[in-house]
Formats: structure tokens, sequence, C-alpha cells
């Protein structure tokens, strides 16, 4: 399989240096950053790229745009990781557009496009017979698309439940287990590289959000979108509503829950009985899915981080490999 | 897709319950218990046959034995959930054989066919060109199997822990949460119809042996059997003991782990942390999956139960549906 890589942030090396490393069959024939791009129909030379990057920010030449390398590069499958602006979704969306277009399976890591335009892009990929498959988009490493899609047939998903931001779930972590405050814990959280400097993305609840609805439109085609879900963040949790909860036995989570047949899509601090599966610790993750068969399955992971969000992005890759090689 | 059911206890009836509910394409054309069978290429009845089996004990007709039903039906798949003995995997190896040598795809919910045979019947289903599938023997409806044999693609799994006996965690749980003294937690079990009159093959750890037995053997294909597995049950387990582990913020399960690269097959109780996702509640199961990309993934959902373990049949059913349609 020829893949072309947009995006050469932590990610985009994740995945040249796995795709280095485990050689899964994938070559890579398209690569750009925002600044500069390489094609190569042989085979790009990843370490070259890679120490490129390094010492000069640059994977390849300044006069090859991204889109010049989405439309011209001779590739299977794009794979979009660049930066992307969280209200328009772009570049990404853009980059989506026109490899659907040229009859290219997409996998993506980009929130933005899946949330804002998961319809319309979907809609592109079937008219052109590709796929567009994005499981890196929520919670990290655990594959609950495949799992949605793949794994739970004959069953019916009626709600879903979960702890989808690791930043959130970490401040409020060391908040019960040291008593901080909110400010202290979402210092401490910077300190270790999971919160941005502007930790609203986060905190607000809209990361959470996002991930949301992805899923709600993944599993029920909802169509919905930020606007639709009711957003309370964690920034005004105090550490004596953490203390109250941790006296009855509870404890305090973002929780994300969609359940259609009550119109209800949320995103907000929820109080979690200790021994609850959803009540994880740290930066993990944790999905909820109520079924009517399978009864409630529950499935916990890490929600970030390069090689897990490699991790996803290659599952992706492989699976079009087992299932729509040669489509184009 | 057509298939015969052999055993029409409570998963038999489970599965012709979602069937006859969901109508998820799937004809019934051969239905056996252990004294009676019933074949129809067009559909057996359904609603009738289990009217049948509650009034009279029986599914079919005497003069047709479960046998006769896997040679000589017509089905695309033989669903074997048929009581079946421990020490020899009879009878339903015999008909799993029977099956796969007339190049019929096969699904079990029988753990010791794939748990004493799982490389000749693997192969014979290799050779025959049609599949030989088994999620409901594991973990009850969380689909392991399809997650560690199509979600993780690209991913090494390196170690796997697990919760897999569900009445040795509620014998658990009661005994933490109660004070309650082994024997007084197994009554209740008991009482509750979590533990058999018989409760050695749970708490002596068999059953979780065979489960991790299957699943090394899935995963890593070791060729190993249970005499491989060292096993230490619960029922010496007394409740000072649970005492000091909570006193330390610690617990007590029963853990069932594999880590080939150490040679490790192993089922004992072990201290596990408060806040480890493993420490499920109840009956309930969970899996650990340490891989080298996606990091630690745990799933948890219930281990037994006749709908449940007729989720795990029906996918596994749809799935063949999907992607090995008229294969024969």
């Amino acid at each position: 399989m020829r893949i072309a890589i947009l995006g050469f942030g932590s990610v985009g090396r994740g995945i040249a240096r796995v795709i280095q490393e485990k050689d899964p069959g994938i070559t890579v024939t398209g690569l750009a950053d925002s600044r500069s791009g390489i094609m190569d129909p042989e085979g790009i030379d990843l370490p070259a790229a890679l120490d490129r990057k390094e010492k000069k920010g640059l994977c390849g030449d300044r006069q090859v745009s991204p889109l010049n390398v989405v439309d011209g590069a001779e590739y299977d499958a794009l794979v979009e990781v660049s930066p992307t602006r969280i209200d328009d979704g772009e570049p990404a969306t853009t980059h989506i557009v026109h490899a659907l277009s040229r009859g290219k399976h997409v996998v993506t890591s980009n929130k933005g496009p899946i949330a804002l335009a998961h319809r319309r892009l979907h809609a592109l990929a079937v008219s052109h017979g590709v796929q567009l498959r994005y499981e890196a988009t929520v919670c990290g490493a655990i594959p609950v698309l495949h799992i949605l899609q793949h794994d739970l047939l004959g069953n019916q998903v009626q709600a879903l439940h979960g702890v989808m931001n690791g930043t959130c779930n970490f401040i409020l972590t060391r908040m019960e287990d040291e008593g901080l405050t909110y400010d202290q814990a979402l210092a401490e959280a910077r300190e270790m590289g999971y919160a941005e400097a502007d930790p609203t993305y986060d905190v607000k609840g809209i990361d959470a959000a996002l991930k949301l609805v992805i899923l709600a439109n993944t599993v029920w085609d909802l169509g919905v979108t930020l606007d639709d879900v009711e957003i309370t963040g964690i920034d005004l949790i105090t550490p004596e509503a953490i203390r109250l909860a941790c006296d009855r036995e509870t404890t305090i989570r973002l929780i994300a829950e969609a359940i259609p047949e009550k119109g209800l899509l949320r995103v907000s601090p929820r109080i979690i009985p200790q021994g609850h599966p959803l009540l994880v610790e740290g930066t993990l993750n944790a999905v909820t899915l109520h079924t009517d068969l399978a009864g409630e399955l529950t499935f916990i992971g890490k929600g970030a981080g390069s090689v897990e969000t490699a991790s996803a992005v290659i599952g992706d890759l492989l699976y079009l490999g087992e299932h729509h090689a040669g489509a184009h």
C-alpha cells in the first residue's frame, strides 16, 4: 500500500517511525508539512526526511505545497494529520476533499473535518468507492470505532458514555488524590505536558464534545455538530465538591454521553460511584457502550500520545489493505 | 445465511430467540438437542421448536440424532453450543470435525474443543477453506477475539491479563465488601445462580485457565493445553487475607495471565491496586492487552449469560456473512 502523509508533527513523525521500524508493507510516496513537500513514487527515504525535519524544520522542498502532494503524488490512501483549525476544520478538510475526489482512501486523526463535515465527506467517499477512516480522532489508542463498526454485529447500541479527555481526567484525578485546587492541578498538568498553554479547548469540554459528535454521527448517523452538544467544563469544580463526592464513595469525572432516544448529547462533570468501570485514573480514556444483547461494555486505554495515535492510523491503513486493497 | 444449531439449552434457545426477534438474515435449517433433532431446508419454525422444548423437553424427533443434523442438514455454518465434557471435549469436537470436513463454517461457545484441539481443528478449517470462530468461549459478551484479530492490526500483543471467571470475581467481591468467609460467599453465589452445585471447575481456576489457553493459542499460536497452565484457585483465600489487602488499598482478584516471552501462563489470586482497570466488581469479566503501540488496553463486560453468549455467537455468524458469504 502506498500512502501520502500530510502533516509531519509528532503524529506524522510517529507514523513514519512505526512504518520504518515495523515495515508493515506500507510505502510513503508523498509527504508534506505546512511549508514543504516531497513526492517519490518509488518511496520516500523516511530516515532522511525525519533527519531533514529535525535539522531544518522542513520535510521536503519549499516549492512543493501540501495540496501539490494531495493532488500529484501516487498513493492509495492519504494520511491527513496536519495541524488544523478547529473552527473551520481547515486545511485538513480541503485536503480530504481533494483526495476523496481523486478516488483515494483517507485516514485521518483530525477531529475538525469529521466533526464538522462527516456527512458530506462520507457521501463523497461513498460516491468515489473509497473509505474515509478516522479511528485516531476518538479516544486515542482504544479501537472504539473498529469495535462499533465490526465487532458488535447484531447488537444495537442504545447509548454511550465516556471519559474522552485525558487532560480533564488528569486534573480531576489530582484534585481528588492530593486535594489540589483546580488551578494547582492545571499547573501540574501543564508541567507534565498534559495541558496546552491555553487549556480552554480541553477544560471547557470542547475536545470531549467533538469526540462525542464524531461517535454519535458514526454510530447513529445523527448529523449533529458541536452546537447540538450541551457542554459544561471542569474549570469551576471546587476541591469542596470533590471532597463531598469522596465522602459519599463517589468521585467527579467529565463524562460525555449520548442517548439518542432521549435526544441527549451532553458533556458535563458527573458523580461516578467508586468501582464503576468508567472511573479511570490520570490521562486514561474510557468508553462504555450500552447494547441490547452484549449489555454494557467498557473499553479503557491511553487517550493521547504520538505512538498511540500512530497505532490507530496504522490500524486503519492495514484494515484498508486487508479489505479494500487495490480499490484504485 | 443458513445455520444448524446443536444444543438447545439456555445458549441455543437464546440464539434462537435473538434470531426470531431481530431477524438478522439467518435461517435455521437444522436443530438438535442431545435426544432429538429436526431438519428443514426451508427454515425450521423456531417458535414451535421453542414451545416443544419447553413442553416436552425435546426440540425435534427422537429418530434424528445431533450427528444426523451435522451430516445431513443444509447449512452454511454449524453453531455448536451443546453440553460438552471438559475432559475430552465431546461430543462437540466430533460435531465440529464433521461439519468442517463437510466444508461448513463452525461457530461455537464450547471451550473444550478449542482448548483441547485448536491446532487440529484450525488446520481442518483451513484445509477446507472455512472458518472456525469461537468468540463466545472467552469472556462472554466482550468481543476480545474480534478485537485481537481485527482491531489491533500493526500491533504486537506482548502479554495479556484478565479476570476471566465471573463466579470467582463475585465471591471475592462479596468477601471484600461484606467481610464474608469463602464458604458464605460461595453459598450466596449458589443462591444467585452464579455458581454450580459443584463449583470446582470455577473456584479452582480451571474455567479461567481454559479461557487463557484459548486466548494464548489464538494470539500467539502457542499450542498449549490446560497442563501448561500453573493454576491456583480461590478456595483457600481467607477473610484475613482480603482485609490485609484492603488495608493497603489493594484487593485480591483471580487473575489469568500470559506473558510468552517469560514462558508464563498462570491463573492465581493476585493483589491488585485500587483504581486498576482490571479491578471489576461482581460477575464482570475484564481483559487487559499489553501492546507495543497502543499500550495497555482494557475491555470490561459481562462474562456470562445466555443473551450475552448469544450476542457473541450472532456476532461471529454475521461476521462470516459479511466476509465469507457463499464460501460453500
